[in-house]
This record gives structure tokens, C-alpha cells and sequence, in this order.
């Protein structure tokens, strides 16, 4: 245990999550929608760090888009939830430039916090679990380490990025030996039956200054941009704006591939087995809505979703259904990345009102 | 020609079309909805027996539940058509009431017309080919003859009726040798190669005095209800209310059972090849609304119909989807009579508002 080590949670709440239209929309994206429980993931997320006499949680920082600013709040407050801000991104610049963000942030509210940087829109049906997960990282990431969880693969799924463990370094803490993205079906089976690949979940614990140093050192234009961008920022009433022309200036790019596919102070807390699902596209989602609304005829196997219509659902086991009231998605499971499609199809009609 | 001979049509509307869910409902069902064409079924139906110089039709009279008086009316109306009036039915009878009732008002309205008794929600592609076929009829109707409309069979239809023909009475009018409900997929194979055996579109021309005495004869409950229930109607504003108690004690039967089949004066003419369809259930609709509101990859054979969400359809073309604004029904081509048990199912529910 290192109840010492205090941790701030900061909650990347910019995702748009168009594979989950038509539920998933600009004006509420797939965070703040109930789908694998009967909170909102954002809320879930929320849950999961809670700060308690037990836990080593600080109050959580949510970083999103300035029109979701008000929802985040919302969000937060519905469950009893104190936020420590809200940060606002002028416009979306990736994982990067927030982790420089987050890093700089933390470091000005309180030397020696770690930064627990983690999605919103991610279900973690274990939430004991992971927060067991993260204080046994901490001792590493305290020391240096950039450590990611790696989520013990339950299927040789080729749309996940992959983690190979390289050395022990404490634990069930190892040094990271590659990153490896979307493998073909054959290797991702290699990688689950050896069982020494994971799953990226997204997830980092760190030091604000190992982050800020690794960023200046090998994405130094996102570094300085996101800390200027920090700098020049207004605050008013615990909305944090970040200042726009430097952080538009930022170059856009991931922490994955600006930091932990290049340093070496990478690091992986792994297996963790927590029953984590990013709820990347219909098929991983659990729960959607009231079935109270649904009805089916040889069609107990269908995903169905809807905020409102009544559907009806025939002799269809393999198919997914999701409606609103103003659109109705009907697809093969098979086919559930192919939303994209009908979203740039809406795109290409003008149809922005329904996105 | 028998152009001396007049003509009026009786339009039946008094059907609920619960095939068609969700876009037929109590409140607008099938023969409210444009199916076929850019009109409403009860439109085309309008359309195809105009008062014209050259055709033998007499104003049409429209027969249905009274919940629908105003928009049978305004059907009327919107294409510039002059009822003879609106008949309201207290309740469902069934085809031989009515029939009752069409002969007893035709009667009374001159004598010698005939009656043309036609369901409001069938589609005929070639009108001309309809009147023609009305013309044809009309000398044996007048005669005394209940003349029934043979349609070509296109298909080995295991969900119709058919009329078998027996000798020629005069040109392509027929006397009737057997009537054949739902055949079998052999027997209705057999139907078509052997060029005998004509669907029942449901469409009779008769004299008033040879379907009254004939109800009279062989239902005279019906008879004796219907004709009650026309005497003691009220009348207001071209809108006739069948008397409530009489009619509601007409046993409920349709024309085909209470007469048809027991009659000597049946008879048919056929082959009709005019492009009749009942429409009867989804994938027989030609027309489904604004393809603006769909989008299709990979399922340009899917029967797609909106009346104004967007419906996105993915790798699906053998796929039934129909939504409103309440409600959304998917369903492979081959269970389309299955909507049935999704109508079951809402009433069991007590949803009655989407029905």
C-alpha cells in the first residue's frame, strides 16, 4: 500500500464517439450516455476514483470540449461528485497535448500527486479491482514510470492496440517491450494463447513531471503549446479555458505515439483483469435502455437500443437496432464498424442536425 | 359498350390494415397512406372510377368507420372529387353488410344503376385496363349476375383466394365453379400453370335487387340488420349514420362466405391483368416516402419506409424496416406477416397508443 502517494484523476472527456451513432451526438457523445449501466460512463468513471478515507483519490479534473462544459458539471453533480475543474479544451488536439495539460495542472495544485489520466467513455465492470490495479502501480509511476494497464485479452480482437511486457520491474509491474497496433486475426491469436500481450486500455499513471520532461524532451511543440495554452488560461468559477491560438497551435497526436512508443520509462501494470470494455461500437454495448420499449419475435440474440421508439424486431437474431426519434440504425453485428459509413454519408448530405 | 348502364361505385374503407403497422394505424390506416403512388390508397381507388363524359360512373360513395368521416372526406376533396356521401358504420361487420347496405342506398338512389362494391386500399397500376374490365361486366351485373373480378395470377400466392371458372357466360365473363381459399404451395402452383384459377380481388358489380334478395335469401340476418340500420340512419350534411343497434346486431360475415360461395348467380371475369395488389403486407409496397430520409450500404434491396427519420441500412437487403416517429419495425422479407405478432404483443401490452 502507498497510501501516501495522493493521485488526481483527470478524466479526458473529448470523445466524440460517432461508432455509436445515432445515440452517440456532438451535442451528447457516447461519455455521457447510460450504456453499460444505469450511470452514464462519465459517471461510472466518476465512481471509480471516488475520493474516500480509504482511497488515495484526490478530487477529479475533467478535461472536454467548452460545449459539453455545463454536462460535465451536470454529470458530476447528479452523483454527488466534487470536481477539482473543469478544463476546456478550445478544440480537440488529442491525448498529447491533454496529458500536458493534466501533468501541468497537477503539478501546480500539489507536488509529489500523481496523475491518474484515464478516458471517460471506457466500462469497468470491477471497479475494486482497478483501483487496486492503481495503487500497486503507483510505487513506479512515483519513481519515474510512465505506467499504462494493460487489460488481460479475452478474445484475439484486432481493433485494440496491444502491449508486450518486456522485464519485471516490481510485481505485476513490467518495463513495456512493444507497443504493437491492431494486429491480423493469426497474431492476435498468437498474443492471446501466449499471454504476453495486453490490451492498451488508455489508461496512464504518472508523475506530472516525468510527463512533463518525456513531452518537452521528445514532443516538445505539444509541450509548449499545452503549457502555454495552460498559462494563458481564464478561470472562472472552476471552468478552466484553456487559451485557444496556443492551443490550436499544438500539433495533434497521441500520448501512445508522441511519448510511450519512444521513451523508456514506459511501463505496464499487467494482467489487469477487470472486466474493462472500451464500448467501441454496438456489439460491446450491455445495456441500452428499457426494454419496456422493445419487443421481439425470434429475435433474443438482437441488440437492440432505443431512447424512446418502440421497436419491433422479427425473426433477426444477428442484428443490431438502435433508434431515436429522429433516426433508426438497422445493421448485421458483423458490420458494426461500417456506422461510419452512414455517419460520412450524413456528413456528405449536409445532415449535421443529426449528428 | 353499355354505356346506358350506370355505375356506382361503393367504396369500401373500412379496413385497419394492421399488416402495415407501423405506418397503418387505428387512427390512419392503410387506405389513408400513399403506398403505390404519390396518392393515398383511397385516393387511386377515387381516382380510378371518375365521373367523367365518357365513363358509365355515378359519384362514388365511401363506406366506413365513423372516426375516419372528416378524412375519407378530405381525401375526397384534396383531388377534387364529389361524394355521393360518407356511409359511417357504428362497428365492423364485415363485406356482406355492407354489401347490404350499398344496395339498399344504390336502390334507392335510381333504379337500375349497378353497384361497383370495391375496397378502398388496393393498388391498380393499369386503371384503364380496370374500367375496361367494369364495362365488360356490366351486361351480365345488369343481367343478374354477381360478377367477381378474376386477377391474372403472377405468382404461386398461398395467401389469397381463388375463383376456379367454370362456362362461359359471355366474353371473358365466366360462371364460377369453386371458390379456393389459401391453396397450398403445390395446389397454388398448380393454379397458375393451369390458367383456371384467378385470385378474388375482393371487387363485385352487381345489381342492388340481385344482392338484396340473395342476402335476404341466404343471410337474412345480415339483410334484415343492414337494412334496418339504413332505414333508421340519420343523414346530415352528406355524412349517413347507420343506426348503432341494428347494425351492431348484423351478424359479421363477409360477402365472399355469406354469398358467394352459396349463390347460383356468381360469376367472373377474368383474366383482370390490370396490375392489382392488395398491398397486403410489406413487400408488396412500391412507394415508402422520401428516399432523402434513407441511407443504404450494401442492402439497395432492402424495403425501406420512413415517414421522417433517418434510417441508416447496412449489408442487409433482404431486411423489411419501417419506422415513425413512435415507432420502428425490422424484420427479414420473408416473416412481413409476422408483424402480426408484434401488434399481439403492443396490445398485450396496453399500448394502444401505437396501434
Amino acid at each position: 500500500m502507498t497510501a501516501q502517494i495522493k493521485i488526481r484523476p483527470v478524466i479526458m472527456s473529448g470523445g466524440t464517439g460517432t461508432r455509436l451513432w445515432p445515440m452517440s451526438r456532438g451535442a451528447r457523445p457516447k461519455q455521457f450516455l447510460a450504456l453499460a449501466s444505469d450511470k452514464t460512463l462519465i459517471q461510472e468513471t466518476l465512481d471509480r476514483v471516488r475520493v474516500e478515507a480509504s482511497s488515495p483519490f484526490l478530487p477529479p479534473l475533467l478535461i472536454g470540449a467548452e460545449r459539453h462544459a455545463k454536462l460535465m458539471n451536470d454529470q458530476a453533480t447528479d452523483i454527488g461528485v466534487t470536481l477539482a475543474g473543469i478544463v476546456c479544451e478550445p478544440a480537440p488536439r488529442n491525448t498529447a497535448a491533454v496529458a500536458a495539460v493534466a501533468a501541468a495542472w497537477v503539478e501546480a495544485a500539489g507536488a509529489g500527486d500523481l496523475v491518474l489520466l484515464m478516458p471517460a467513455d471506457h466500462h469497468i465492470a470491477d471497479a475494486e479491482g482497478f483501483r487496486r490495479a492503481v495503487i500497486a502501480a503507483a510505487p513506479q509511476a512515483a519513481a519515474g514510470r510512465i505506467v499504462t494497464f494493460g487489460v488481460k485479452p479475452t478474445e484475439a480482437h484486432t481493433g485494440y492496440g496491444y502491449i508486450e511486457r518486456g522485464e519485471t520491474l516490481e510485481g505485476d509491474v513490467y518495463a513495456i517491450k512493444a507497443f504493437r497496433e491492431k494486429p491480423d486475426a493469426a497474431t492476435a491469436a498468437a498474443y492471446l494463447a501466449g499471454g504476453r500481450h495486453f490490451w492498451n486500455a488508455g489508461i496512464f499513471l504518472f508523475s506530472p513531471r516525468t510527463m512533463i520532461s518525456e513531452l518537452q524532451r521528445l514532443a516538445p511543440e505539444i509541450a509548449c503549446g499545452a503549457l502555454s495554452a495552460l498559462e494563458k488560461a481564464s478561470a472562472e468559477g472552476g471552468v478552466i479555458r484553456l487559451d485557444k491560438s496556443e492551443f490550436e497551435a499544438c500539433p495533434s497526436d497521441s500520448i501512445d505515439y508522441a511519448v510511450m512508443e519512444k521513451t523508456d520509462k514506459a511501463a505496464v501494470i499487467a494482467p489487469v483483469d477487470v472486466g474493462w470494455s472500451d464500448i467501441g461500437a454496438w456489439p460491446s454495448v450491455e445495456k441500452v435502455g428499457d426494454e419496456a420499449n422493445v419487443i421481439r419475435v425470434d429475435a433474443d440474440g438482437a441488440i437492440v437500443a432505443t431512447d424512446g421508439p418502440l421497436v419491433g424486431v422479427v425473426g433477426l437474431d444477428d442484428v443490431i437496432v438502435v433508434a431515436t426519434g429522429d433516426s433508426v440504425l438497422v445493421m448485421p453485428k458483423s458490420r458494426a464498424q461500417d456506422v461510419k459509413k452512414i455517419v460520412d454519408e450524413l456528413k456528405a448530405r449536409g445532415r449535421t442536425d443529426l449528428l
